[in-house]
């Protein structure tokens, strides 16, 4: 048995295992899937369509071709070959240790042995286990396919090198790994989460506030905080320039005070049941799952694209995961260069049901923005108080994109002046049609005065360079047009 | 002593007092604020920087111009004519009480009395007090001039009339106000968060991970579905269709197992609150608390920004407020339409510091959503099957715009045909000097069949009577002009 060192087995495809297989495959990885359960393989599908519309649009670059999806009849068929194994079957411990007990003689032993569970600790997991030094828990969060945080905990057998090479390959799907060094009944997050739910619980007992409350209480507050900085960092700020030191010493007499019920767990009778249900239905029964889903993975993709324009959190996992793929650097300039590749972002699409008109603007921005970072002009270039501005762009919208599409941009420089630069940009779909073309006229700069400004020497002579190439090109249809005028 | 119907008296003017006094005042009132504190009146002005940057570009529309600030050396001085008492002051009972009842001589009968409280129930504060049936919670979260929510809480003696007319002021700041029916010690958000809270104590204490893992673990997984969603609807989801009542039932036996601390507070012992310390200081200590809390704002807005891009949770707020504030209907059009008013959103400027080239056609796309609705092509009309698609756009950039600057764009119909509308949008700035141009050609579209298609009667009559009247006008200094050309 000698494992490909892309392909992964996925034990248990709800929804959980499914977003696993979605985030393995639209990184390029090749997927087998097991689970007895007939309805799994809808389950999958449903969860892969979400994916394929999400995912791909918040990289800013273009994504590997998708890896090949087997669905099995058996361990033993979805297993051979793996070298990552994701358990994902319900929560309970008998059917757990009796699938890493079945798994001992069907992996290889460089071969990564993952649990997603939500509450045991991988040394219960992994006890009396043949292949206990291969066995780790990597907790993901749902959907898996758009959340980073992925918690990876190993026990004390748990070989050093196949948590590395976890950090490493989870790191390669986008993902961050949070190692957490000791062991502990559902890990970290969860029970942050499962502190918070058994508040909940009491809040909805003791008809305080419905379940709908409880979550216009977290979302329009904390939530937004939460998104971006977390518990501590945000009490930091409100502590203010006295540190946390000073907060601890001012919040902690609260500590003392009965601001929570969790000094006891609420008894969940008949009766919290159904009024948690009832409540819940309320709150979001007029929309199916299947459209919560879509609303969710919707609204994530938002936020995440948000945070990643700030290079932020949860962004700047994003733009880490861009910068690994990396962008080929161009070595000639014969012919137009390639500056922009990716898919069309869930929310640059508008009520149109397209890619919004301003989004051409953005991708053609981006578009500059690359050709401006070949001839030199680089982050360090523009920190040191140059840069280019547009000063006068002209677009032709020729043909639609929808969210999830490829699009391309070639780059022609049609002038390349001291203090000018023209661009000619041509937007071409996954089929090589030219879906849009802008035409791009940029000052060079001084940030210092905002005013034009001779570009530095090592970017003028790249620049004329390619200039000069790209000027024996046949001039591309479209260069010069005013708007409306006949062809 | 009668009550200014839009003014209101800050009493505290840290962190939360400040960020109250800058809502206020930026959405029209006048602010008096009453701090003792020296160095108030500095942290005041740091709040209100960072709120004049922030806030005027979560809206879509113009905002209105800022109230009147006063700060004031008494308590009598600052609460003369105000219809509102906001009061901040520090989390100690008694001096809470004291003030209350020093208010009592100095506010009209119909003045709101609220604390911004996190945890003391407004019985308890209102006891003894004359003006008792005027004391409320209205519990806010930092940063307040950001973040939507506000806990109002009444006691049995609260006049139900202040209570609605406090609902109703708030949904005028933008805010959401969250009516807790039931008085209870931290009201309900703060709960969960504490509860989170102690439960994170716990994990620093026992090794399990540090301040800034915790905040990791947060922030890249819950965190950012507890941005949109919240608690129950998320699990909802999480449950599949089977429903509430079913993930009740297959995650009600985590209520018995160890999945938290929560049975017990952790002692702030000086080591851990030194540990806490430290830690805080390693994640974070490279900003300064001023650096953090720009970074903090600037995410918020591209957070609740993108939500509002989806009308969900915190952005249907910021939706629902733009909606109140209304636009005005132009009744006569022999000159150019206003149809974009707005202030420049932080995440609209990018790595020189102004607004990005793609925003100034965001803005532009705007003016011309809002020039089709002028003429009737609406949501209703849209949804009916037709809509214009731009095919092609010109662009001058003019000048400059930074963050918080507001902008406006006077629109020119130059061609309104069946199949055909040209549109000439100048943008303006503060000053009334030209920032930008820019010319479109739309087309008439059949959404069916993604074809041209002749505007429907209702739409041509008024568009054509537009285009009659606009062709009177001087044609504007710019249009025809292809890129580069000579002027």
């Amino acid at each position: 048995m000698i494992g490909n060192d892309r392909k992964v087995a996925v034990i248990g495809s709800g929804v959980i295992g499914a977003g696993w297989a979605a985030r393995f495959l639209l990184n390029g990885w090749d997927v087998s899937v097991f689970d007895p359960d007939p309805s799994a393989g809808k389950r999958l599908m449903r969860v892969l369509d979400n994916a394929r519309v999400a995912l791909p649009g918040l990289s800013d670059m273009s994504v590997p071709r998708e890896g090949r999806l087997t669905t099995t009849r058996s361990l033993e068929e979805a297993s051979a070959h793996a070298c990552w194994i994701q358990e994902s079957i319900p929560e309970r411990l008998d059917i757990k240790k009796k699938l890493i007990s079945d798994l001992a003689t069907l992996v290889s032993s460089d071969c990564i042995v993952a649990s997603s569970t939500s509450g045991f600790r991988p040394s219960v997991l992994a006890e009396g286990s043949p292949i206990a030094r291969q066995v780790m828990v990597c907790h993901p969060f749902n959907p898996v396919y758009l959340l980073p945080l992925v918690e990876v905990v190993g026990h004390k057998q748990t070989d050093p090198e196949l948590l590395a090479r976890a950090d490493r390959i989870l790191s390669e799907l986008g993902m961050r790994a949070l190692i957490i060094r000791k062991e502990i009944d559902a890990h970290v997050a969860d029970r942050l989460m499962e502190a918070a739910w058994r508040e909940a619980l009491w809040l909805v007992r003791d008809g305080i506030a419905t379940t709908e409350e409880i979550d216009e209480s977290i979302r329009l507050g904390f939530g937004l905080r939460w998104a971006q900085m977390g518990l501590f960092e945000t009490f930091r700020i409100a502590g203010g320039d006295a540190g946390m030191q000073h907060f601890l010493e001012q919040f902690g007499p609260c500590l003392e005070m009965p601001w929570t019920r969790l000094t006891d767990v609420p008894e969940l009778t008949e009766d919290l049941v159904k009024s948690i249900a009832s409540q819940s239905d309320a709150q979001s029964s007029h929309l199916s799952i299947r459209e919560l889903e879509r609303i969710r993975d919707g609204n994530l993709v938002a936020v995440l694209r948000a945070l990643k324009g700030r290079n932020w959190g949860a962004g700047a996992v994003l733009n880490a995961h861009d910068a690994v793929r990396g962008q080929s650097e161009p070595d000639e300039f014969a012919g137009p260069v390639r500056t922009v590749s990716r898919a069309v972002p869930l929310d640059w699409t508008d009520y149109n049901g397209h890619m919004n008109e301003a989004r051409y603007l953005q991708a053609f921005g981006d578009a500059t923005d690359r050709f401006m970072e070949i001839v030199g002009c680089d982050a360090e270039y523009i920190a040191a108080g140059n840069s280019y501005f547009t000063v006068e762009t002209h677009i032709r919208h020729i043909d639609e994109l929808l969210a999830g599409d490829s699009l391309v941009i070639d780059t022609i420089c049609l002038q390349g002046e001291p203090r000018k630069m023209k661009l000619f940009h041509r937007m071409l779909n996954e089929t090589g049609d030219l879906v849009a073309t802008g035409e791009h006229l940029l000052l060079h700069v001084d940030l210092q005065t905002r005013r034009t400004s001779p570009a530095r020497p090592r970017v003028m002579k790249k620049l004329g360079r390619i200039a000069e190439f790209h000027s024996r090109l046949d001039p591309p249809d479209g260069i010069g047009r005013a708007v409306g005028q006949r062809p």
